[in-house]
């Protein structure tokens, strides 16, 4: 009777993730006894580093797991600290580092803490999808601009110059290695575009998730640059532990308290044993290093063995667990071809719509963060499907 | 340089919680060897029931924690459906009912789902401050009503009336018991709003995050009412989680896909270890039962000895575990007597301030979730303290 009052927001009309729908219908085909393998999701397939596990053990016999201070335990920030001077050579005070819950609460404080509904946010086509969705529900405007071989899929000066035209741009985002291609910007590149923000005003927002996974380049963070970007970091590629909802943010001196004030509200805290356990999972790089050797071997049996099958434009794979495929010469549906894909071969891939509404339908992202084995049973049974595509 | 450029966001301006600030103070003197009796925070001193620490020790050693559905393992929903028969009497559907990261996200993802910037949602003051920082970060506009003696402290259909008047009203935000007072709505009262609001297009949002914890009074679920509310709960209260941020949404059919789509975005899902743990939480009632005996013991305890030291103006305590007392005889500066008490009495509460900007000044809330024991030292603590105002 009333029910038609009862509708939805309108900034509730986001896209979803066509990842998880291929998960799902993955699980459905598994459920009928199918063996699947799945390159659709980038989740690594090794637990939590050993000593994080141990850490969380002895929390749980320990006592009560509370809230804790809205910043996170001090333990993991110091940690995080130490972690900048010995991997980047960056001195951090603790009081700018503050653990979130997962990289997802990060990107939401940054953007409450940084912008105000209506600004322009610049991102990458293709992007990881909930960047944008995070920036429509938050009243915010995602200027997604196209990038291309020719600036090796990277934003430039030139690229923001062009949007600024349309509109003061508030902030930008990038991934570098990057969501779904796996590039990563040079050292160089990097550095101009950050340059060119400090001094026009714009916030950088540095997504590092995949910082640790670098195979060929060379890894800066945003922070050897300027002081004032904003990173955001994770512990669930490198360290193996996506389900444990645990990242964490550098802020500039001046937007540490108005996200501290957020996240009291909005989060209270992040879960305490994954923060307990992360500060371990810090100390695993040798463990971590052989979990990565793995994705190294994985990447090498593909691009040497997807161009053999047929698919032969492959984005540069300098970092992450990623390979985004030119798919265009058997398919210019690629939502309907990884289904395809999916239901004959067996194989679970991220149609590349999710990443990039303009050319995303000629593409497909493969995740190669599972069991060596069963990247080359893919190989296989993609040969087969290709050739009969 | 640029530095003025960089500035925060207009509507990270959110107040902090005062409560947070209390517990640093505290934090530094019991540092320098002091004894504080902590009844400034509310949760639970308890742990995690054992058969829920149980499961969490078997997932650790079982392998992978990973990402979820969105919505939240289906066992956990599951046990939540059996959970809303068993106690409720109420069939709800599994599909409308989804796991959270604490009720911080079921707040968050509600507010987005329901509401579009500058819609006015209705509060009580006092209230719950996180309600209010949430809707302004998210562009909503908060109205607060003050609510007295002459509604017991309750909102009701003439209130929201009034509210009207200044604009359209798009939600109401309900807590019950409520937080910082403890005290109930009555079932009469409770379904006279809930059927005002569903007549006249209002989203109700029920916060049951402290049923299960009622000594005085009937705990009805919105559910019984009406299936166009919104149901907000958790596992940090009865069920002594509070660090594991977990807790639940039941919806209405058309929020589920809006909600899930935006939740995909914006946490992908909760702790894995989390969800699992919480299944056994519940249950786990005997053990949990056991713990609210002790919340009760305290409760006697209290609602005898503080009027016998000078506290005799309390609001009902019907449930929860605060005690909102009226300390205009000693005070009209709540912060400044709770900072005094802390200093000299060791005893560590919250000023009202954080939960009501008009008459918060008059009021100090005391958790009484801590060891009983401490209870029976703050009251001799505070007997000295208040006899030297």
């Amino acid at each position: 009777m009333n029910q038609p009052l009862f509708q939805p927001s309108r900034r509730s009309d986001v896209a979803p993730f066509i990842a998880m729908d291929v998960l799902a219908e993955a699980a459905r085909l598994e459920a009928q006894g199918r063996k699947i393998i799945h390159m659709e999701v980038g989740q690594p397939s090794a637990p939590a580093p050993k000593a994080a596990l141990d850490m969380a053990r002895k929390a749980l016999d320990h006592g009560r797991l509370g809230y804790t201070e809205a910043l996170g335990i001090r333990p993991l920030r110091e940690a995080l600290a130490a972690h900048y001077r010995t991997t980047y050579g960056v001195d951090v005070p603790v009081e700018r580092i503050m653990a979130t819950t997962g990289s997802s609460a990060g990107f939401n404080l940054a953007f409450l803490a940084a912008f105000d509904p209506g600004d322009r946010i610049v991102l990458t086509a293709p992007g990881y999808p909930a960047y944008r969705n995070i920036l429509k529900a938050l009243g915010l405007v995602a200027v997604e601009i196209e990038v291309g071989e020719e600036t090796r899929w990277s934003l430039t000066p030139a690229h923001l110059e062009e949007a600024q035209k349309e509109g003061p741009v508030k902030g930008v985002l990038v991934a570098s290695p990057a969501n779904p291609t796996g590039t990563m910007m040079t050292a160089d590149a990097l550095e101009d575009l950050i340059r060119y923000c400090d001094e026009a005003g714009i916030w950088f927002i540095s997504d590092e998730i995949y910082h640790g996974l670098c195979y060929d380049g060379e890894e800066k963070t945003a922070l050897e640059t300027s002081q004032n970007v904003i990173i955001v970091n994770s512990f669930s590629k490198y360290y193996c532990m996506t389900g444990w909802r645990i990242g964490w943010l550098v802020l500039p001196e001046q937007l540490v308290r108005p996200t501290e004030r957020i996240a009291q509200s909005l989060y209270i805290s992040p879960p305490e044993l994954s923060q307990i356990a992360a500060g371990a999972a810090l100390n695993s790089v040798q463990e971590l290093e052989a979990v990565k050797a793995g994705y190294a071997a994985n990447r090498a049996l593909l691009l040497d063995g997807l161009p053999k099958i047929g698919l032969d434009k492959l984005l540069p794979v300098d970092g992450a667990f990623y390979i985004y495929a030119d798919i265009s010469r058997f398919s210019s549906d690629s939502l309907d071809f990884a289904r395809r894909m999916l239901l004959e071969a067996g194989v679970a891939a991220t149609p590349g719509v999710d990443f990039d509404p303009v050319h995303g339908h000629e593409f497909l992202r493969f995740s190669f963060a599972g069991a060596h084995d069963d990247m080359k049973l893919a190989l296989e049974k993609l040969r087969g499907f290709l050739k009969a595509v």
